[in-house]
């Protein structure tokens, strides 16, 4: 069915849906067109872009007869499911970015796709306008895959990078980054590592071919650092950066979680700055691969949604080809690693169940453990920490 | 015609023909062997590998019945061309590496392929590891492109780190480079910058849709690079890196060129190391992305030739889309541009016909020069500049 000309029942009209009107406007090579723009304030939309049709009666664009792709682009999850669902249902492809509603629907979401032999593409969901996605589909997965690791969310990157790169003070680079707009609404999502922990998600299904539940993941963000932790970091010539990890274990294990860690200079992630996503992954034979660009941002980001929207038009679908490997690797917490905490009582110590402590440090207005400690215990006691204000972050021996 | 299994007819068994049939051993859902081997040197070869056939008969593979893909792995890049356009007219679809050939034949290659309605892929020709040609083709390809440049050259970017990095002298990081592999028998191929120019000219005919032969495209490495340039570029803290640098000029122009470049440290380039490559695509929309991988090297470069083969399993071809574009940007070498010049005789600034000089330094030992030179002035004079060791970089005002 390889269609001639893309005609968008687009969803939302936020930064990314607007990006993609200007775009395809740039592009007439593409081939696509908007016909109909649901929104959710009528009166608000109409005025901005003349020649487009705004509604806010969903099933209006569903069953438009002229529309023959959907592109989500909504903030609300449950919404967007309902949308694509709906759309998958009628056969509709869909082109999607909401990393939330992926994370959580995705085997469902798999198995529409198959039932109804519809595509459903959504590279933007994760670092934004870097292929990622798109290349563990078809690029890597033939190797033995080892690790995807790395910076997945723009907007805490650009905080650590104003206090390590700029010497800005924690909370002059928050309140920054709040007025750049790299913020969400609710800014625990990036600084607490939950659109990290989403797109984690994502990937980890196609890099392993494992589908996950976010809540199993241990996942702990930057909002407890403190200037003693930055001047920690400094005095080891190292750097917070925000990570999400996914790891085999030679065991066949896989290792999943998203947290703060103390990257060395020698690292290619160290010089990820900014809003900016890398991305670092890791097969037996290719080695390292680093991948990065910009992780957030109307443009960018509807670039992304235009080179999925393109694909479609040559019929390109994800094959989820890792989900049928023969060895898929078991996801476990069960594993020991090495951490900086940073911490406030001494009983908080004992919360945490060190199986090794190599380092302490103890003064009238600041106390740290460089220690060994096991990664499910940190998931059982994840609101603990969070309570007490503890500041963790991986520090590997490298 | 998507295929179950594809039975491979390998010509070459060097590093990457070894390392694929490595791969392919611990990779059993490629659905991938290897049929038959055609290698020069049979006595070398069949004592190496005992559950393989080996041939040194070319017509004998191309003709096996049971092979239905041709994987090319030779030096020799005018036999290459024998052997992929013998294949394709079999309608044998191929998977190749060689730049030179690619480099020289593409056109005629590109009409071949459509006559015989047959795939070639190359994406290990360009960066090794690096999906650089397939994320041109697919990802970026609907976007306005604006820039593709960066390392293409695994061997000069490891004697560089090692000068760069780790202090080593000129002499000692060539006979380093020499001593573990990393230079090819001719090193000039990689130290003058050809092997950059042939992985240029492949991907701007993806990136921007235009052929240009090699020999219209300045091209100048780092053979005649001394002391005193390196002690340039520290004081100037900046590195040198050889470049291959493709940008569409706001006129439309396509300005081509391969030299070493005065990298400073906020540039991503400035920190691809050893002997990754690293490639900068640049697009209106999607902005800045970075690529780094593994450029060179059997394991690497196989995994990137299985991507491939595997990638002709799900019927994939290169669409050269760029090509059939409305305004294909013209190539040119007419512009002026900040460089550094190290020269030794006054009369080699004659040569050049600066347009301007910005900064002149004379002492006994050393005589260098910062100035605006016209591109297609350099690429008349480039025997001249070899003859007389002139060391030249680009020196950007950033």
């Amino acid at each position: 069915m390889t269609k001639q000309h893309i005609n968008i029942g687009l969803f939302g009209f936020g930064n990314v849906g607007r990006g993609l009107y200007e775009l395809l406007k740039r592009v007439p090579e593409a081939n696509a067109e908007i016909v109909e723009v649901c929104v959710r304030n009528l009166e608000k939309h109409s005025k901005e872009a003349g020649d487009l049709k705004f509604t806010d009666n969903a099933t209006e664009v569903l069953d438009n007869p002229d529309v023959n792709l959907i592109v989500e682009l909504i903030d609300d999850a449950d919404a967007a499911y309902e949308i694509v669902t709906a759309a998958l249902r009628r056969r509709l492809p869909v082109v999607t970015g909401n990393k939330k509603m992926l994370a959580r629907h995705l085997p469902e979401l798999i198995k529409l796709q198959k039932e109804m032999d519809t595509a459903l593409l959504y590279d933007a969901s994760a670092c934004g306008s870097i292929p990622v996605i798109r290349n563990l589909e078809e690029y890597y997965d033939n190797d033995l895959q080892i690790s995807v690791k790395g910076i997945l969310n723009g907007s805490s990157n650009f905080i650590l990078s104003k206090i390590f790169n700029d010497g800005m003070e924690h909370e002059d680079a928050l309140l920054l980054a709040r007025e750049l707009g790299f913020l969400e609404s609710d800014p625990t999502l990036d600084l607490d590592g939950w659109d990290s922990l989403f797109k984690l998600v994502i990937l980890t299904l196609h890099a392993f071919g494992v589908y996950v539940e976010p809540e199993r993941i241990f996942t702990y963000g930057i909002t407890h650092m403190t200037d003693a932790d930055i001047r920690f970091a400094r005095e080891k010539e190292r750097r917070f950066k925000l990570i999400g990890h996914a790891e085999k274990t030679p065991d066949g294990r896989l290792i999943l979680a998203v947290m703060p860690q103390l990257i060395s200079r020698n690292k290619f992630i160290y010089s990820c700055e900014d809003e900016f996503n890398g991305v670092v992954i890791k097969g037996l034979f290719y080695g390292k691969q680093f991948l990065v660009g910009r992780g957030a941002g109307g443009h960018p980001t509807s670039s992304a949604v235009l080179s999925d929207i393109s694909a479609i038009r040559y019929d390109y679908f994800y094959r989820y080809k890792r989900m049928h490997s023969a060895d898929l690797p078991h996801f476990s917490n069960d594993i020991f690693f090495r951490v900086y905490v940073r911490y406030n009582d001494e009983s908080d110590l004992d919360l945490l169940r060190f199986d090794e402590i190599y380092e302490r440090y103890v003064s009238s207005d600041t106390k740290y453990v460089v220690g060994r400690v096991n990664l499910a215990r940190l998931h059982d006691i994840r609101e603990q920490l969070a309570e007490r204000k503890i500041f963790i972050a991986a520090y590997p021996n490298d």
